[in-house]
């Protein structure tokens, strides 16, 4: 049994439960047997922060009650997952416009919109299109085979989860943090490699969000970047 | 007499010395009666970090050789100012394709080309613009009537001197500089209304950067960021 902000990991596979289609997964080996393997995210277990909604509601309502190391299947309702199928986001679009946006449209095709939503093409006839505005989820009930197989206990830990899933691993391990319980502080220091980083002023706020939020909401948290002569003669 | 890496504030006006026009001044009712009056720049006395090149030639070699509230006269030839003209630089080219960009041509007017640099339009006849892309200043021998009004003695107001130059003069004073000499570490606190600028880190990164090059080499510059829960319920 787990609680609101308890920082867990979960393995899962999601399939449509009428067609036994997996749609998600964090196994590497099941998403490439299942074609849907996605070489710009990461397979492995997949951190949840409990309360922070970031997962389909059923799922994550449902992990509150697994126990570590426990496995389930789990059934998960339409209107708990990517809701209900709507009619009225069905559209019909003459050929020409799609071509005219070098989009070739073939039945199941899906597409991104501009406004960045899913469409899908259900078919195509006499110079219509039939898109389908509706997530491509949505209707569905799916099945969850999930699986809780780490729960991070100390503040130290769940630091280092929140800094590796803003950051990439890679530097994570760069990043100091000491913890000073008795001044209630925490104070990180930022990898020198990160310095010049694009979105690195945007990732220390988020992060210091999250600290607070989820795991020492009375601390006081520090980001320190060093510099001194080599910062700038090794560049 | 000063040296490298001095920090001084000087007051000057900058004069053409062939016609007595003024080009440039820190001091904003001569810039109004002259006008040459930006609104977008700040007025008064400007800072001087000798060595760090950012003048015309000729003024930051002169400024070696001024005192404390020593105003003097000196006059700067071309080539330790914008340059001698260069005849190369000048460019014939037809009245429409100016006016395709949307510019109306006319004697004198000076204009922004599309790699930053200026030109002036020399004359307009037959369809034809003569375009002169030599600095406005090129050739010229100018003027500089200059006072060093202000020298910073200590490390800690050489740091608020960078700082007020970096960020606007309205959040230099909500920085916080604690200097430690027998730990050779200046901590810098940066203000939470800088936190979600979007040019912060590089102003860091900058900033850090001036410090060890002008004001304590030997020194580790800590910039730091403090986050609590009042951050974000503020916000």
């Amino acid at each position: 049994m787990f609680k609101n902000n308890d920082f867990i990991y979960i393995e899962y596979t999601a399939r449509v439960k009428d067609t036994g289609e997996i749609v998600d997964t964090t196994n590497e080996e099941e998403a490439k047997k299942a074609n849907i393997y996605d070489e710009t995210r990461s397979y492995g277990p997949r951190l949840v922060i409990l309360g922070e909604n970031r997962l389909i509601k059923g799922l994550e309502e449902a992990l509150y009650n697994f126990n570590l190391n426990e496995e389930k299947t789990i059934e998960i309702p339409p209107e708990k997952a990517y809701g209900e199928r709507d009619n009225n986001k069905i559209r019909i679009v003459p050929l020409g416009e799609l071509r005219r946006q070098g989009i070739t449209a073939t039945p199941n095709k899906v597409l991104r919109l501009a406004d960045g939503n899913l469409a899908v093409i259900r078919s195509v006839s006499g110079g219509r299109v039939v898109l389908d505005l509706n997530h491509p989820l949505a209707g569905r009930t799916l099945v969850y085979t999930v699986k809780v197989v780490k729960v991070l206990e100390n503040a130290r830990d769940k630091i280092f989860a929140l800094i590796e899933r803003r950051f990439s691993s890679k530097y994570s391990n760069s990043f100091n943090v000491e913890l000073d319980d008795s001044k209630k502080n925490v104070r990180i220091t930022v990898p020198k490699e990160l310095y010049l980083l694009e979105d690195l002023q945007i990732g220390i706020y988020s992060l210091a969000y999250e600290i607070i939020n989820y795991v020492l909401p009375e601390y006081t948290v520090e980001f320190v970047q060093q510099y001194s002569k080599t910062t700038f003669s090794s560049s």
